[in-house]
Protein backbone atom coordinates (compact mmCIF):
# COMPACT_ATOMS: atom_id res chain seq x y z
CA UNK A 1 0.00 0.00 0.00
CA UNK A 2 1.12 3.17 -0.87
CA UNK A 3 2.13 5.85 1.69
CA UNK A 4 -0.20 9.21 1.03
CA UNK A 5 -1.33 12.24 2.95
CA UNK A 6 -4.74 14.07 3.91
CA UNK A 7 -5.86 16.77 5.21
CA UNK A 8 -7.95 15.42 7.81
CA UNK A 9 -10.99 17.65 7.96
CA UNK A 10 -11.23 18.96 3.69
CA UNK A 11 -14.49 19.05 3.09
CA UNK A 12 -16.01 18.22 -0.17
CA UNK A 13 -19.20 20.53 -0.43
CA UNK A 14 -21.93 18.47 -1.90
CA UNK A 15 -25.40 19.08 -2.67
CA UNK A 16 -28.09 19.39 0.20
CA UNK A 17 -29.75 16.14 -0.24
CA UNK A 18 -32.96 17.47 1.87
CA UNK A 19 -33.39 18.56 5.10
CA UNK A 20 -34.19 15.45 7.33
CA UNK A 21 -35.69 13.43 4.39
CA UNK A 22 -33.04 10.52 5.48
CA UNK A 23 -32.27 10.38 8.69
CA UNK A 24 -31.42 6.76 9.96
CA UNK A 25 -28.02 4.83 8.54
CA UNK A 26 -27.99 1.31 8.96
CA UNK A 27 -24.68 0.03 9.66
CA UNK A 28 -23.41 -2.65 7.49
CA UNK A 29 -21.21 -4.58 9.48
CA UNK A 30 -18.21 -4.07 7.43
CA UNK A 31 -17.16 -0.38 8.68
CA UNK A 32 -20.06 1.23 6.33
CA UNK A 33 -23.76 2.31 6.00
CA UNK A 34 -26.30 2.07 4.32
CA UNK A 35 -26.96 5.43 2.32
CA UNK A 36 -23.79 6.71 3.10
CA UNK A 37 -21.22 7.31 0.01
CA UNK A 38 -17.37 6.10 0.42
CA UNK A 39 -15.44 8.94 -0.87
CA UNK A 40 -12.03 8.51 -1.76
CA UNK A 41 -9.29 11.16 -1.68
CA UNK A 42 -6.25 11.98 -3.53
CA UNK A 43 -3.36 13.92 -1.63
CA UNK A 44 -3.10 17.65 -1.94
CA UNK A 45 0.90 16.92 -1.66
CA UNK A 46 3.31 14.44 -2.02
CA UNK A 47 2.52 10.73 -2.74
CA UNK A 48 -1.40 9.34 -2.60
CA UNK A 49 -3.05 6.75 -0.47
CA UNK A 50 -5.94 4.58 -0.36
CA UNK A 51 -7.91 6.89 2.43
CA UNK A 52 -11.97 7.01 2.43
CA UNK A 53 -13.89 9.50 4.31
CA UNK A 54 -17.80 8.79 5.16
CA UNK A 55 -19.94 11.50 6.07
CA UNK A 56 -22.48 10.21 8.26
CA UNK A 57 -23.63 13.78 9.94
CA UNK A 58 -23.05 16.88 8.00
CA UNK A 59 -24.06 17.29 4.14
CA UNK A 60 -27.53 15.81 4.49
CA UNK A 61 -28.91 19.33 5.02
CA UNK A 62 -28.44 18.81 9.15
CA UNK A 63 -28.96 21.99 11.35
CA UNK A 64 -26.56 21.06 13.70
CA UNK A 65 -23.57 22.64 15.06
CA UNK A 66 -21.88 19.37 14.20
CA UNK A 67 -20.08 17.07 11.41
CA UNK A 68 -19.73 13.17 12.07
CA UNK A 69 -17.57 11.48 9.43
CA UNK A 70 -15.68 8.07 9.48
CA UNK A 71 -12.15 8.39 8.09
CA UNK A 72 -9.93 4.97 7.36
CA UNK A 73 -6.58 5.56 6.35
CA UNK A 74 -4.69 2.74 4.92
CA UNK A 75 -1.76 0.81 6.32
CA UNK A 76 1.25 3.10 6.24
CA UNK A 77 -1.10 5.99 5.28
CA UNK A 78 -1.10 8.87 7.50
CA UNK A 79 -2.59 12.91 7.40
CA UNK A 80 -1.05 16.03 6.90
CA UNK A 81 0.65 17.42 9.72
CA UNK A 82 -1.13 20.37 10.36
CA UNK A 83 -3.06 23.00 12.45
CA UNK A 84 -6.17 25.01 12.45
CA UNK A 85 -8.58 27.05 15.08
CA UNK A 86 -11.28 24.30 15.02
CA UNK A 87 -11.02 21.53 17.22
CA UNK A 88 -10.94 17.62 16.01
CA UNK A 89 -12.79 14.49 18.50
CA UNK A 90 -11.37 11.97 17.71
CA UNK A 91 -12.59 7.76 18.54
CA UNK A 92 -11.15 4.59 17.28
CA UNK A 93 -12.87 2.39 15.82
CA UNK A 94 -11.00 0.16 13.48
CA UNK A 95 -7.96 -1.11 13.74
CA UNK A 96 -5.09 0.83 15.57
CA UNK A 97 -3.40 4.11 14.83
CA UNK A 98 -1.59 6.68 16.02
CA UNK A 99 -2.28 10.35 16.86
CA UNK A 100 0.64 13.34 17.20
CA UNK A 101 -0.75 16.56 18.87
CA UNK A 102 2.13 18.69 19.90
CA UNK A 103 4.55 16.91 21.61
CA UNK A 104 2.49 13.70 22.27
CA UNK A 105 1.94 10.63 20.70
CA UNK A 106 -1.65 8.68 21.15
CA UNK A 107 -1.65 5.46 19.76
CA UNK A 108 -5.79 5.07 19.46
CA UNK A 109 -7.65 1.54 19.80
CA UNK A 110 -11.09 1.12 19.52
CA UNK A 111 -13.39 3.70 21.39
CA UNK A 112 -10.17 5.93 22.52
CA UNK A 113 -10.76 9.18 22.52
CA UNK A 114 -8.89 12.38 21.67
CA UNK A 115 -9.76 15.67 22.05
CA UNK A 116 -7.73 17.80 20.19
CA UNK A 117 -7.81 21.43 21.06
CA UNK A 118 -7.54 24.72 18.87
CA UNK A 119 -4.24 25.10 17.16
CA UNK A 120 -2.43 21.91 18.23
CA UNK A 121 -0.23 20.36 15.20
CA UNK A 122 -1.87 17.36 14.59
CA UNK A 123 -1.18 13.88 12.60
CA UNK A 124 -2.59 11.02 11.91
CA UNK A 125 -0.83 7.67 11.24
CA UNK A 126 -1.79 3.80 10.38
CA UNK A 127 1.95 2.52 10.99
CA UNK A 128 0.42 -1.22 11.33
CA UNK A 129 -1.39 -3.59 9.51
CA UNK A 130 -4.88 -3.28 9.30
CA UNK A 131 -6.71 -0.34 8.21
CA UNK A 132 -6.81 2.05 10.99
CA UNK A 133 -10.33 3.50 11.02
CA UNK A 134 -11.92 6.39 13.15
CA UNK A 135 -14.95 8.97 13.70
CA UNK A 136 -13.46 12.25 13.77
CA UNK A 137 -16.19 14.78 15.13
CA UNK A 138 -15.44 18.63 14.32
CA UNK A 139 -17.59 22.01 14.59
CA UNK A 140 -20.19 22.52 10.94
CA UNK A 141 -18.12 25.94 10.76
CA UNK A 142 -14.57 25.52 10.56
CA UNK A 143 -11.48 27.02 9.24
CA UNK A 144 -8.96 25.65 6.65
CA UNK A 145 -6.18 23.99 7.92
CA UNK A 146 -2.49 25.18 7.64
CA UNK A 147 -0.24 22.84 6.66
CA UNK A 148 2.88 22.43 8.71
CA UNK A 149 4.80 19.16 7.15
CA UNK A 150 4.28 16.19 5.12
CA UNK B 1 -34.45 -3.73 36.91
CA UNK B 2 -37.09 -0.93 37.76
CA UNK B 3 -38.32 0.96 34.87
CA UNK B 4 -37.35 4.36 34.63
CA UNK B 5 -37.23 7.55 32.79
CA UNK B 6 -34.13 10.10 31.99
CA UNK B 7 -34.41 13.45 29.93
CA UNK B 8 -31.68 12.40 27.15
CA UNK B 9 -30.10 15.29 27.81
CA UNK B 10 -29.93 16.72 30.79
CA UNK B 11 -26.95 19.00 31.93
CA UNK B 12 -25.04 18.40 35.05
CA UNK B 13 -23.03 21.84 35.37
CA UNK B 14 -19.87 20.73 36.63
CA UNK B 15 -16.60 22.68 36.59
CA UNK B 16 -14.60 23.39 34.27
CA UNK B 17 -11.01 21.20 34.69
CA UNK B 18 -8.64 23.27 33.11
CA UNK B 19 -8.89 23.58 29.59
CA UNK B 20 -6.77 20.80 27.50
CA UNK B 21 -5.70 19.73 30.79
CA UNK B 22 -6.66 16.21 29.74
CA UNK B 23 -7.58 15.26 26.33
CA UNK B 24 -7.11 11.92 25.87
CA UNK B 25 -9.57 8.66 27.32
CA UNK B 26 -8.14 5.59 26.98
CA UNK B 27 -11.01 3.09 26.77
CA UNK B 28 -11.19 0.60 29.72
CA UNK B 29 -12.59 -2.21 27.40
CA UNK B 30 -16.00 -2.27 30.14
CA UNK B 31 -18.04 1.10 28.26
CA UNK B 32 -15.71 2.87 30.36
CA UNK B 33 -13.07 5.03 29.65
CA UNK B 34 -10.30 6.52 31.81
CA UNK B 35 -10.69 9.74 33.75
CA UNK B 36 -13.90 9.91 32.64
CA UNK B 37 -16.95 9.71 35.75
CA UNK B 38 -20.10 7.72 35.60
CA UNK B 39 -22.77 9.36 36.91
CA UNK B 40 -26.20 7.82 37.92
CA UNK B 41 -29.47 9.70 36.97
CA UNK B 42 -32.47 10.11 39.19
CA UNK B 43 -35.82 10.29 37.20
CA UNK B 44 -37.68 14.03 36.95
CA UNK B 45 -40.89 12.19 36.56
CA UNK B 46 -42.30 9.18 37.80
CA UNK B 47 -40.34 5.96 38.62
CA UNK B 48 -36.21 5.85 38.08
CA UNK B 49 -33.70 3.43 36.64
CA UNK B 50 -29.87 2.77 36.45
CA UNK B 51 -29.12 5.23 33.99
CA UNK B 52 -26.01 6.32 33.39
CA UNK B 53 -23.92 9.04 31.68
CA UNK B 54 -20.93 9.41 30.79
CA UNK B 55 -19.58 13.02 29.46
CA UNK B 56 -16.67 12.08 27.16
CA UNK B 57 -16.39 15.68 25.46
CA UNK B 58 -17.94 18.94 26.82
CA UNK B 59 -17.39 19.11 30.56
CA UNK B 60 -13.68 19.84 30.41
CA UNK B 61 -13.58 23.10 29.50
CA UNK B 62 -13.36 22.16 25.69
CA UNK B 63 -14.37 25.00 23.54
CA UNK B 64 -16.18 22.84 20.76
CA UNK B 65 -19.06 23.42 19.57
CA UNK B 66 -20.73 20.01 20.44
CA UNK B 67 -20.65 17.62 23.44
CA UNK B 68 -20.43 14.02 23.04
CA UNK B 69 -21.80 11.50 25.60
CA UNK B 70 -22.14 8.08 26.19
CA UNK B 71 -25.31 6.78 27.59
CA UNK B 72 -26.38 3.52 29.07
CA UNK B 73 -30.12 2.24 29.42
CA UNK B 74 -30.60 -0.51 31.83
CA UNK B 75 -33.05 -2.86 30.59
CA UNK B 76 -36.87 -2.07 30.56
CA UNK B 77 -35.23 1.45 31.13
CA UNK B 78 -36.23 4.26 29.02
CA UNK B 79 -35.96 8.07 28.56
CA UNK B 80 -38.89 10.65 28.62
CA UNK B 81 -41.03 11.15 25.39
CA UNK B 82 -39.49 14.89 24.52
CA UNK B 83 -38.45 17.01 22.21
CA UNK B 84 -36.18 20.38 22.13
CA UNK B 85 -34.77 22.80 19.07
CA UNK B 86 -31.33 20.87 19.28
CA UNK B 87 -30.80 17.94 17.13
CA UNK B 88 -29.26 14.57 18.41
CA UNK B 89 -26.86 12.06 16.87
CA UNK B 90 -27.25 8.97 17.96
CA UNK B 91 -24.54 5.87 17.48
CA UNK B 92 -25.30 2.64 18.79
CA UNK B 93 -22.31 1.44 20.69
CA UNK B 94 -23.27 -1.64 23.14
CA UNK B 95 -26.56 -4.05 23.12
CA UNK B 96 -28.84 -3.16 21.33
CA UNK B 97 -32.07 -0.65 21.50
CA UNK B 98 -35.31 1.37 20.23
CA UNK B 99 -35.90 4.90 19.13
CA UNK B 100 -39.11 6.28 18.50
CA UNK B 101 -38.78 9.16 16.69
CA UNK B 102 -42.03 11.20 15.39
CA UNK B 103 -44.30 8.30 14.12
CA UNK B 104 -41.36 6.06 13.38
CA UNK B 105 -39.66 3.46 15.24
CA UNK B 106 -35.80 2.30 15.05
CA UNK B 107 -33.91 -0.22 16.36
CA UNK B 108 -30.64 0.42 17.28
CA UNK B 109 -27.49 -2.07 16.99
CA UNK B 110 -23.64 -1.54 16.98
CA UNK B 111 -22.34 1.59 14.82
CA UNK B 112 -26.06 2.52 13.80
CA UNK B 113 -26.65 6.40 13.23
CA UNK B 114 -29.94 8.20 13.76
CA UNK B 115 -29.89 12.03 13.20
CA UNK B 116 -32.73 13.60 15.15
CA UNK B 117 -33.90 16.48 14.07
CA UNK B 118 -34.85 19.70 15.73
CA UNK B 119 -38.31 19.65 17.17
CA UNK B 120 -38.48 16.09 16.66
CA UNK B 121 -40.81 14.18 19.41
CA UNK B 122 -38.18 11.43 20.78
CA UNK B 123 -37.62 8.85 23.36
CA UNK B 124 -35.00 5.82 23.60
CA UNK B 125 -36.17 2.74 24.78
CA UNK B 126 -34.22 -0.70 26.25
CA UNK B 127 -36.91 -3.85 25.61
CA UNK B 128 -34.00 -6.14 25.54
CA UNK B 129 -32.71 -8.13 28.20
CA UNK B 130 -28.57 -6.20 27.23
CA UNK B 131 -27.65 -2.66 28.37
CA UNK B 132 -28.28 -0.20 25.91
CA UNK B 133 -25.55 1.74 24.97
CA UNK B 134 -24.89 4.75 22.65
CA UNK B 135 -23.32 7.77 21.88
CA UNK B 136 -25.06 10.93 21.59
CA UNK B 137 -23.54 13.87 19.70
CA UNK B 138 -25.37 17.55 20.55
CA UNK B 139 -24.64 21.07 20.33
CA UNK B 140 -22.50 22.62 23.03
CA UNK B 141 -25.31 25.51 23.69
CA UNK B 142 -28.96 23.74 23.33
CA UNK B 143 -33.00 24.40 24.54
CA UNK B 144 -34.22 22.63 27.65
CA UNK B 145 -36.18 19.61 26.37
CA UNK B 146 -40.36 19.41 26.69
CA UNK B 147 -41.33 16.45 27.91
CA UNK B 148 -44.42 14.98 26.10
CA UNK B 149 -44.96 12.12 27.93
CA UNK B 150 -44.11 9.24 30.15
Amino acid sequence: MKQGSIFCDFEIKRKDTGKGKKRFYRYKGDFSWQGIQTEKYKSAGKGWADIIRQTLIGNHGESAKFHLRYFEIAPNGFSSFEKHRHEHVVIGIRGEGMCIVGKNKYRIAFLDTLYIKPNEPHQLKNPYNEPFGFFCIVNAKRDKPKIIGP
